[in-house]
């Protein structure tokens, strides 16, 4: 059946969308990915059931949504480039920190990843979907700087970006470590170090 | 009460110890870390429940035993150090793809990292127990190469470790990439680019 959309429906659309979004979040971090069902959502979001069935076809799709909206403003903005790659991963990395430091973050993510390390293919969704467009930004961070002679032109930046990426979700997901402005910038320096034109 | 040793019995004992460690490691990879009892590991192990509690307090005490005995052999004798920092990285790192795409040995690491991203306490001893000394064995390398002159004195090689081994970790976990000799190898080198003194 088509949608007649008004200004106002769209509007209530929008409010519900993120009612939603926000429940599914909380719940996750609450309950775990297995525990988590679609009722749950629907009633913390102060929804009816089928309101979620008409827009996502399972608790997985409303996640990675829920999930996206939370990254779509690098997505469309892409790195910052002032010129100086270093101080602009510094910026960027710091920036992740302090939100990978968040409770709020923590919860939701983390009970994502642990579903993911055992089903593969919600594995293989959360990756295209989440944390493939992530690394991506940074490959062409670095691919910009490799154009510019600030990074050499021999340089695999896919690993680059997973030298920089991996260790600081590493040592999140794995509690290995804190994501100190320290680590970041000892990080950012140390990988940089190794990409730079040979002399 | 004390255990008189015999001999005959120290063997049966080793044989058991073996026994159950292959069952707990077969059975956390088909069933979870969750659904794993150790009256599920001692039907398989073939003992009784009572020698397993005899000897670990818990599933999670059988597991992390049963994994640290497939990396005592790295524990003991360190990395290799032949005197090139590369060649040793790179063997040591491909026979570890070797293993880390080796089926049997994906099920249960899986398993128990999908369970210690959801469990804090697990989690911690997962990685005191089994990734922390691994990480030590490649800063103890680094520190090596640090003292012959091929690392530089200002590097931190307790991050360069984890610029080597998370993209490696991650790739697996979130099955982001491939583990091939190639990406070994390429990771190997533009690490290493970065670690030489400075010029």
């Amino acid at each position: 059946m088509a949608n007649t959309s008004t200004p106002d429906s769209s509007r209530r659309s929008e409010r519900s969308r993120r009612a939603i979004f926000d429940a599914a979040l909380a719940l996750v971090g609450e309950v775990g990915y297995d525990k988590l069902t679609i009722e749950g959502i629907a009633s913390r979001a102060g929804v009816g059931k089928q309101t979620i069935y008409r827009w996502w076809p399972s608790k997985a799709a409303v996640l990675l949504d829920a999930f996206t909206a939370t990254v779509d403003d690098y997505d469309t903005k892409g790195l910052p480039d002032t010129g100086d790659l270093a101080a602009d991963l510094k910026f960027v990395l710091r920036a992740t920190a302090d939100e990978f430091n968040d409770p709020a973050f923590q919860a939701p993510y983390r009970a994502l990843a642990a579903a993911g390390a055992n089903d593969e293919e919600l594995s293989r969704t959360f990756v295209a979907r989440l944390s493939e467009p992530g690394t991506r930004l940074y490959v062409d961070r670095l691919r910009a700087a490799q154009e510019t002679g600030e990074v050499g032109a021999d340089i695999d930046v896919r690993i680059a970006a997973e030298m920089l990426l991996s260790p600081f979700s590493q040592r999140w997901l794995m509690r290995t470590g804190e994501l100190t402005y320290d680590f970041v910038d000892t990080l950012v320096d140390q990988v940089l170090r190794g990409l730079r034109p040979r002399g």
